[in-house]
């Protein structure tokens, strides 16, 4: 019965995928390497994740973009302006970067790139994802004020932190998401 | 010897490896397809490349680096202003994804996401094409004036090019190109 497998080897599984799925991609990521990682018996597998890698990297991804709507909340609490909020989260995600040693990526982008639009699974979970971070930091745009048009400040904080994270992985360097402060931060109040 | 080997087969080879990388990511994409696509036959794959997908994916990365920068060189060719190169060449990617049926993402950050720093070939390939398209892109802006600083321009514009690549290819929508083009045109002006 589900309910004799402890909890917790799912747990360490979804963990697991996320990670593995930042550093390597969703094919480059093999089911061994998973249950190496997860330190998850082989049988219990298929047991949580009948759907296979699929289901995995779709669960991995709901919890990513959990994880990383937390942040955006967290950097936008205390500040200010939206400018301010932006420039806290883009340093909250470098420093989460530097911390992996420049290897980790996004968790959604990661997978999105080798399965949009092959699954439509995961191409949901990636639509799904962006569209709550764009919710969020449009919402806390709205609440804060100073921005002429809140979603479309929103869109361009979350494309220019994607393409920071993915810079930033070539050049081994945090200096893009530097970059991308400033530029969010002047268009927010622009626009 | 190698010189009875028609050059077509390789560079057909290298056209479906840019083309199914773009589009499957590196891991993702298998032997098969990429001779099925190529139409090339087996036996010649090791020949041209000795170090397998490896090789193949360099060789594509340096392929795409090229064609790349010959969209940013006419981008900005008859331009007044960097910040209407930036909108030119945003637009000319931005076209390129749509006429892809929104399933082509950046050649060389496809392969990025997996590859690097696991492979040390390919992640000097994908410094490369940055750092290559960034020097063009500052030269532009240098040339054009009014940018107060050309390396933080360009590498501005490269982030917010690729974060729209990929936030377009969740919403399957070209709106992402629309949004980068004001932030990268404003915050040159401005920087």
């Amino acid at each position: 019965m589900p309910e004799t497998v402890p909890q917790p080897s799912r747990d360490r599984m979804i963990a697991a995928g996320v990670q593995l799925f930042q550093r390597k991609g969703y094919h480059g990521t093999g089911l061994i390497e998973l249950l190496e990682v997860s330190k998850a018996p082989k049988g219990s597998f298929y047991h949580h994740f009948p759907g296979g890698k699929e289901q995995l990297a779709e669960a991995a991804m709901a919890q990513a973009r959990d994880a990383v709507s937390a942040r955006i909340d967290i950097a936008f609490a205390d500040s200010a302006s939206f400018a301010d909020g932006a420039r806290a989260l883009v340093k909250a995600i470098g420093d989460w970067f530097e911390r992996s040693d420049y290897t980790e990526g996004c968790p959604i982008t990661s997978v999105l790139l080798e399965t949009v639009p092959g699954s439509d699974r995961l191409a949901a979970a990636s639509k799904a994802a962006f569209a709550d971070w764009i919710a969020r930091a449009e919402s806390h745009a709205a609440r804060l004020g100073n921005v002429r048009d809140p979603r479309t400040a929103a869109t361009g904080l979350l494309i220019a932190l994607e393409g920071a994270w993915i810079v930033a992985r070539a050049q081994r360097s945090r200096r893009p998401f530097e970059i991308v402060a400033d530029l969010v931060a002047g268009y927010a109040i622009d626009h």
